[in-house]
């Protein structure tokens, strides 16, 4: 059924009634991305929040080398958007791309008029949402300062098992702000340690 | 005169007419903090988010080495809290302490209703707030993955040239996740640049 995902999260996480969601989704528009296919280039003007329904997209910024540094993933029942263009009117400062065929919906500022106006307790949702979303990001720079490659790993592991198996250690390695052989250096140690246990 | 800093921010910022800002702030407690005192230590409970008014916190974790790594410094005019405590009522996961002598002012849940009842456009604000502070997170966390030493350190004086002068080196490196003598290379080729202009 359409956007499934999404009405899923709505009844789930903000206890939507069925008609409201309903509602709430049916102005919202579904878009079928290709694999590779660009949802926002650096530089341009992004005018929506994505939802995920289907698929995997990742944020990244290319360094003056052309190398990728991968921000963050976003699969199925993830938010993501470029801050800069759609809050602060500045152009995009990474790349949102596909890197699986995906299915997404596009959320506009009338998503979130309609949104506020059924929902109640919508905004203290949506601020909870971004405090948690902080403290993810805070963790994730502390890691960054703090923890061995192994730490760093091994916590990507727990939070997202699923991402692991679906895009190659490159990512995963660029994700973590480590070479892609220290990576592999990590994973064989594990497999031995988990060897010889 | 009395949280000059908070009443000042309240005005230029959410355009409080003065009697407001006096009614807003009149309840708020404020705290001389020694320099070096704790407002909270890891695995406390932190009630309160701070404004600073005078004076500089920092916000810190020690590592399994007893290596402490700076997730951010708070300055006159600045917010600050535990996230994980506050609004999710887990144990704190940093430190929060006074690199100065300082005058904090704190902030509740008193003040927060208070706040929201007096300024109509103070959710909009708050919310426009939190992804300021996202952004800036997660450009940060594009600097520690593809950035040189140089770079962030350029990226620092920038941001923060005040409290450059404040605090010593080796808290500047720690910030930016790189070592002392990095940043010692990097501050001496700086200024070999400059003296060649």
């Amino acid at each position: 059924m359409d956007k499934i995902n999404l009405r899923q999260y709505l009844a789930t996480n903000l206890h939507v009634v069925e008609n409201d969601v309903l509602e709430i989704v049916e102005h919202c528009t579904v878009q079928q991305i290709k694999k590779d296919s660009f949802l926002v280039r650096q530089g341009e003007y992004c005018r929506h929040g994505f939802f995920v329904e289907q698929g995997l997209l990742r944020q990244y910024s290319i360094d003056e080398k052309g190398k990728e540094h991968i921000i963050s993933f976003a699969p199925e029942g993830w938010f993501i958007t470029d801050r800069e263009s759609v809050y602060f009117n500045e152009p995009a400062r990474y790349f949102i791309q596909a890197y699986e065929n995906s299915q997404i919906v596009l959320l506009d500022e009338d998503f979130n008029q309609l949104i506020s106006k059924k929902i109640s307790n919508y905004n203290t949702f949506n601020t909870k949402l971004l405090h948690n979303h902080i403290r993810h990001l805070l963790k994730r720079i502390d890691l960054l300062l703090s923890a061995s490659a192994e730490e760093r790993y091994l916590q990507f592991v727990t939070m997202y098992p699923d991402i692991l198996l679906r895009v190659p250690q490159t990512m995963v390695a660029s994700y973590l702000g480590i070479a892609p052989e220290s990576l592999s250096r990590v994973r064989k140690d594990l497999a031995r340690k988990n060897f010889k246990k």
